[in-house]
């Protein structure tokens, strides 16, 4: 049978692999992703074939795998955090009515809102949204619309890609939505290259986010009106009297 | 150093556990959790000392973890899917400042609305909201506004305690709410004990969701406008072309 495994890696390190990511990873003899990814993978499994493109090539990498597995070969393309949560699993499933010999499995992974939630405390102990800031794929009026509801909605918000560098600004253009709806003393957290070298982590209030520069490894994490700054680390309560 | 592990263990099997999980629950002498989580670990670790509790034990078992690492044990309490996400990091990192001698560490894991979503294909493969339907620790008209809000953004959705004996027609509540701003052919997710014998999932429109018993095992699934069913899998496109 010709196996495609979407594998969820989380955030890179070796620690925060699932078993079933190990296993899929070394049943493979393709590892496909993109490049960045690929890389943290190839120091723990140097004996595979890889397969990597760049930031735009999602699709020609999604129809390689199936091509790979439809010709008989396990495959294994890796996503960074979660296969699904902006993941390859969606373009992959959508693309594999065309390979009907392909049997394709999703493997969760822990993303970034967990990973980088973990290293601030408990940010999303309680409802709440994840929103890419990114508009290559997405209308910029729909991520604004979102962002509006969500702060009306308290939800606790984890944001992704909240800057590249064609978009140095849309962290800014964000806080400014939410500031039209939540304090600027709401406790909010950073976190960069979780797993990776470089790792660091910081607790701010959302007037000073605003201010704060991000890129593409980073992570931001805005409270609901419940979320306290408890002996430096980020908590949304969920109600239990403690 | 006496140190505190909050861990989150994803869906409860093996194969899911992160290599970070499994070192922190193999340094413990102390493993802590609800009871039905803390047993899912027992053949895996059975030489451990356990310390479990009922459904409204948590902030006991905090409370006695803290302890325990504040006498010199290394401690390991245990959550289902991630330790932040309606876990325990939350109140652990609350109590924390009465016992300034414990380190703690949380230790992310694969959540429901991502073990369950890999199930069922990618059904957050854009921006998305968790909601809890519990109204346990929060008040149903918060939840109610928090669903309208949602499904207002053209979110994905993904309810967690959807019904539990006391509140069997919850589910059936927040639908009438989602079907005020949604289609009823929107395509949804059920999944049920995901990792854990007897585990299972399908594919159903919100009006058919609306009159599906659903139990605390369930996790729901609610697509966007744009979720499609696509090969007996449920996918939120990111906007690819594919």
């Amino acid at each position: 049978m010709a196996e495609l495994y979407v594998v969820g890696i989380g955030p890179g390190n070796a620690e925060n692999l699932t078993g079933a990511a190990r296993a899929a990873l070394e049943k493979a003899s393709l590892l496909c992703g993109y490049t960045v990814y690929a890389d943290l993978l190839r120091p723990m499994y140097p004996e595979k074939e890889y397969y990597t493109t760049g930031m735009t090539g999602e699709i020609e990498r999604c129809r390689r795998c199936l091509e790979r597995a439809a010709a008989g070969e396990t495959v294994a393309l890796v996503c960074s955090g979660d296969a699904g949560v902006y993941g390859m699993a969606g373009p992959v499933l959508a693309l594999k009515p065309e390979y009907p010999g392909v049997s394709v499995t999703v493997i969760p992974g822990v993303t970034a809102a967990l990973s980088g939630g973990a290293l601030l405390g408990a940010p999303l102990g309680h409802d709440f949204c994840v929103i890419s800031l990114s508009d290559r794929l997405t209308d910029w009026a729909l991520i604004e619309k979102r962002l509006r509801l969500a702060a009306q909605g308290d939800f606790a918000i984890c944001l992704y890609n909240p800057a590249s560098r064609h978009r140095q600004d849309y962290l800014q253009r964000a806080c400014d939505i939410l500031l039209t709806e939540k304090g600027g003393d709401t406790v909010c957290g950073l976190v960069r290259q979780v797993g990776r070298e470089g790792e660091s982590w910081q607790i701010l209030d959302l007037k000073t986010l605003r201010d704060t520069r991000a890129d593409m490894f980073t992570t931001v994490f805005i409270g609901s009106s419940q979320t306290l700054e408890i002996g430096g680390r980020m908590v949304t309560p969920r109600g239990y009297r403690v």
